[in-house]
């Protein structure tokens, strides 16, 4: 995250019709760290008991949710307003995607909204033409029946994803062992291999020893996971030897 | 999308409890284009009726979902297998972001799979040590209950925009008009404030038409904005003088 916190975007619900959706909305926010809900015209009016359940947790983002007869109450104090649709409604507006508009917001720092429209209908034409920009969300064209928490959530992912510095990938456990660790393995096995007859054709002696070493060199084995293993060999070769213990 | 189509990664719900989860994580999949669905142990069993409803039209998906025993037979032609999870539970593996698994498995084009956990117990630690590696979505720290069908969405939605070409931004609408369209409007917006007697204060008159040409210019109108701003201001220069059509 930023030093400085950006305001984070409201997330507009215009006429949202069920109470499940807006709890759920919320929940998608506030796994992304957005809190600043505001809603149009809710079919069910507001509060709405099926809204908490809904929310799993994320009662802050309900209990603070504001409630406004016009969307363009609900973005009073919004410079820059993104209207969520599937559809292209307005060919002068630029239609962008849910990253870019989490880049572009992040840049800003000033307040912001994105409008959701109602789960069936959406937002209408007059809604999208309060917006500065149009968000759609890239999906399978055989399929474009996105919801409307799963909407709110990809944005709200995007918002987070933006500033976040969790690495692509982490690998923070032990790193490969030492080669002088790796190659007491390999003198282990090679030994308990010999003892047992494996190498019993001459001519194939020297890859098969190879092919040995690069078996065990692959995996980039840390120096517990090459301790577990001399122990698991140990174990094979004295069971085998007849040293087992007695059950 | 690539020309050759990659291998999809099969989405294995492990021990899902509720119908309905299972058919929103269908709906979730289809919506990116993913349609390999593997149910291990499904609480209630399968076929489930809460998942058809859940699904939103993802029928496909859920007809023809297949159901295992246990995750080592799910995927037992998966070449490489991530385990979903939100905790450490295994210092010994990467742990990944959805990105870059999804960048990472789109560029091994074989046999894959995510390992989704149960709602709330997720996945055993025996299931998540099957895995190659671990994927964690970063979330708010202070909230993060992501359900099962959020989970498989933000994979899916990864996983489809790691090959998709849309642009970040769509402006396929008519371009800013040329600068002789341009001038046309401000030289006639100038003439009707001079009309009105705008321009009153000599040492004024540079600046005030600075400006105007200023705001005019900073929108980037197209030729159809700027016919619509022209018979705009002829209409109310007209009706100013007296020749407004009577109702």
């Amino acid at each position: 995250m930023n030093d400085v916190p950006t305001l984070n975007p409201a997330i507009v619900l215009v006429r949202p019709q069920l109470g499940e959706n807006i709890g759920k909305a919320a929940r998608a926010m506030l796994n992304f760290g957005l809190t600043d809900l505001r809603l149009v015209a809710p079919r069910d009016g507001w509060p709405n008991p099926d809204a908490g359940p809904a929310a799993s947790g994320a009662d802050e983002v309900l209990a603070n949710a504001r409630v406004y007869a016009t969307v363009q109450e609900a973005v009073a104090d919004c410079r820059h307003i993104y209207a969520t649709t599937v559809r292209k409604r307005d060919l002068w507006k630029p239609v962008v995607t849910p990253e870019a508009a989490a880049v572009a917001m992040r840049a800003r720092g000033f307040q912001q909204a994105v409008l959701f429209g109602a789960e069936r209908s959406g937002l209408e034409t007059e809604e999208v033409a309060i917006a500065q920009d149009i968000l759609t969300v890239p999906v399978n064209p055989a399929f474009t029946s996105l919801n409307l928490a799963q909407a709110v959530l990809l944005v709200a992912y995007e918002w987070h994803k933006a500033a976040d510095t969790t690495p692509a990938v982490v690998t923070d456990y032990e790193p490969p062992a030492d080669h002088a660790t790796l190659e007491g393995l390999i003198v282990q096995v090679d030994a308990a291999l010999d003892d047992a007859g494996y190498y019993h054709v001459p001519s194939r002696v020297a890859a098969a020893k190879r092919t040995l070493r690069n078996l065990l060199t692959k995996p980039g084995y840390n120096g517990g996971e090459i301790r577990t293993l001399r122990g698991m060999v140990h174990a094979i070769v004295a069971g085998r030897r007849g040293n087992r213990p007695r059950d």
